[in-house]
């Protein structure tokens, strides 16, 4: 059923049905930023003008004298079918419905809606939507967006995939990554997901390769079992991480009113989720701190962490969050004490947390890694290296790096860096740099700890399903050595 | 005993014990960060130089011709009893030692420090300290941090007071704070706290008009009994928010290789903050998340949270979220159901969340707050406006803030109102308005969520202590009206 969806996110021609003249209104916002991002053929469909933003518009989608792969449809919703009809006559491949008026509003809705889907099953098209904004592809330009670059922000290229129910959501989401610098591989917003549905894409972004971690927002599903199997073909491949709203009472009865969707008994998911292998965050921060680390770092063999700080304080916290977490900080033994104890500081504290403290220097932070990564006694490092210090140079992150990927290399089972960096302009901007050059950085050690704790609980899935070596192995012939 | 520790905040001259010529030395460095800040006298010690940084240089304490209200001192450790003795001979108020070298490095450390304390005594001086990074007073520009603003960000002035007992901690919160515009009244860390400790501070700050809300950062205290004392004096009058370290087994052990902080079981400090009336936070960004809302609006008299959105799951993300903290999202009576459904959109959905829809314009948003704060059936509202939808525009922060200014005004019991904006550029700027017209605004519904809590909660503490109606007698005295 699901064949491949590339003409979706990689389309060669676009037409946008209901393309208008209006600044303001979305037929006209959503065409301008299709001319601003994407690189094909697009043709604005409006059946009383000429020209739109400066492209040749048509009466109809028939009436192109070329090829369409995907029509975009932004009419009233009494007037989609006769669109799709048409689409369907003149062999577009993909329609990708943004009008709302079906399912979601209730009987007559839930009608149109079935009707819509019986047409595009007709002349074999595949639907995305309807009551949707679509999708982002920063490879392709492919945007379906109608909200303006001056209030929306677009991520650049990266490796995670978006994939959410809630269009509105799924918007801000975009808009924060793009100013938290995080990449994306795909996003689609596929609204009442009439036939395009979690299943399709799971199978889609398991293929893609340039899909490292799949992460949704759902409301709910309508049918379980095959979203579950779905979910365990998928998560020995790659990562998926799912943000389901309507967990409790109060939010289900607010899902419900939203898309109409089915929230279901909250621990059934969680008990399929767990069964799948899914990793389940609660909060979009959560869930794109999850999926950073994932998207950066091979999964961790183990629960054994090293806190490696700058700041004690900090390593208490980072202590305190990673055992709230089920994970462990263990006291290293004696042999690496004493080998830490020979390279830090007299002040420092070579127990772990390893408190390399504020007089510390560049290599202080680099030779305890080196110690710590080679002991076998750790499995992750949760690396806290106060940027602001006066020892701390800008060779650090460099240096750091390049001794990390080189130990890592040498092992069988590499050891995932996850960072953590609080402070401000000065702070960020070597954060940022530490993040271009592959290690995760996060604001607190809270939210790092979770980062940490994905790495974990993904390791132990693979190791259950017997696929951590090739997991691994898949990585390195990716990554850059 | 604690007397007024003014001179410590707001000195009328300060002299640095240790001061450097050498560019990178901390006793340079925190010099020029006082000459920076600083608008009082300045007096560098240093036996060596007759000027420091444009500054006659004094030999010793003792040598300097006016009266000197803090001794700064930054020398090494078997030097700082020699400075202290001649601060008390000078008549120095206040003494702030920064060394290390005390307690925190074991048993010779630890008779050092009881001799330092002894001397201060004796000389009925006051001292923060030894081994921390002393205070910064954004108002009289005070500040012994010693790290270049190159480095580290300071925030404006504001109201919320900070308490760290990490100075590397310490340091970097208020570099975040800076980037993330929040405003402090006071930073204290205080290291060792040998002498001036908790319940001093605790006591000033209640009484500091400043001050509105405090927050501390706490790995252990020496007395428990009369910190509990000084909370329960303090909670009455100022909201208290604390993130306590040392929680789990690991984080315990951490913070003893720290600070020597015996972090006590978790349990005796969580039962006691419950009885004090202290707000816990689990990590900085809680903290401060909390200390934000208790700052800006006042606390709420009751749990039910009305939920206003443009998002549709945002919406259902805010009411999850709630719910976990246990606090209620009321489906609202058919009688304000109706009033909604008068004036808002006809794909709103009426209930509760009530959500305007991404198609909502300015006024949707203004009327429905002003059916739910004139309803009588919520006591908080959580805002969700969406600044990037194409009907919210530039006049929705003033003119919702006004309306809201003007009902709480009539009301016996104020609603607070906390915000989430989750986005970019864009929504960073409207939503950093919103925050400067004194709304909380947060990047995501379980954090605003965790605010909610916190003056759901406070409110509660506030109406078992009897002193709900005095709190906001008093804020309404100090808002501007």
């Amino acid at each position: 059923m699901s064949g491949n969806l590339d003409y979706f996110f990689f389309p060669e021609s676009v037409a946008v049905v209901g393309a208008s003249k209006t600044p303001g209104k979305v037929g006209y916002e959503l065409l301008r930023n299709l001319t601003e991002f994407y690189r094909g053929e697009i043709y604005p469909v409006n059946p009383t003008a000429d020209e739109i933003l400066g492209l040749k518009a048509y009466p109809s989608i028939k009436a192109i004298p070329d090829r369409v792969d995907v029509a975009v449809i932004s009419v009233p919703a009494e007037k989609v079918l006769e669109a799709v009809v048409d689409a369907g006559e003149a062999g577009v491949k993909g329609l990708i419905v943004i009008s709302g008026g079906f399912k979601e509003v209730g009987h007559e809705g839930a009608e149109r809606e079935k009707k819509l889907v019986e047409t595009v099953r007709k002349y074999k098209m595949r639907l995305i939507g309807p009551n949707c904004v679509g999708v982002y592809v920063p490879k392709s330009g492919m945007n379906t967006l109608f909200l303006p670059k001056t209030r929306q922000g677009f991520p650049p290229h990266g490796h995670i995939a978006f994939v959410s129910q809630s269009g509105a959501f799924g918007s801000a989401v975009l808009d924060w990554a793009a100013l938290r610098g995080l990449g994306m591989s795909k996003f689609v917003s596929y609204g009442n997901k009439a036939d395009v549905d979690d299943d399709d894409l799971l199978e889609y972004l398991k293929k893609d390769p340039d899909t490292r971690v799949i992460t949704m927002y759902i409301e709910g599903v309508e049918d379980g079992k095959s979203f579950f199997k779905a979910l365990r073909d998928t998560t020995p491949v790659k990562p998926v991480v799912i943000l389901k709203s309507g967990r409790t009472e109060a939010g289900a009865r607010a899902a419900s009113s939203h898309t109409g969707a089915l929230a279901g008994q909250d621990k059934v998911y969680d008990a399929a989720f767990k069964q799948a292998g899914v990793l389940r965050a609660h909060g979009m921060e959560e869930l794109f701190d999850m999926a950073l680390a994932l998207a950066l770092q091979p999964p961790s063999h183990g629960p054994r962490v090293a806190v490696l700080t700058v700041g004690g304080g900090s390593g208490v916290m980072a202590t305190d969050a990673l055992s709230d977490l089920g994970l462990q900080v263990p006291r290293l033994s004696d042999v690496t004490v004493e080998k830490l104890r020979r390279v830090l500081l007299p002040i420092a504290s070579p127990y772990n947390p390893v408190d390399v403290t504020g007089s510390a220097r560049d290599e202080h932070l680099i030779q305890a890694a080196e110690i710590l990564m080679k002991s076998g006694e750790v499995d992750v490092i949760l690396w806290l290296p106060y940027y602001i210090v006066p020892g701390v140079t800008e060779k650090l992150n460099p240096e750091f790096i390049k001794l990390v990927n080189e130990i890592n290399n040498t092992l069988q089972h590499p050891i995932p860096i996850v960072g953590v960096a609080t402070g401000g302009s000065y702070t960020v901007k070597y954060s940022a740099e530490a993040e271009s050059m592959g290690i995760p950085m996060y604001l607190s050690p809270e939210r790092a700890a979770k980062a940490v704790k994905a790495l974990v609980d993904y390791g132990n899935w693979l190791k259950t399903t017997g696929k951590f070596s090739e997991y691994i192995e898949n990585l390195r012939k990716r990554l850059p050595q």
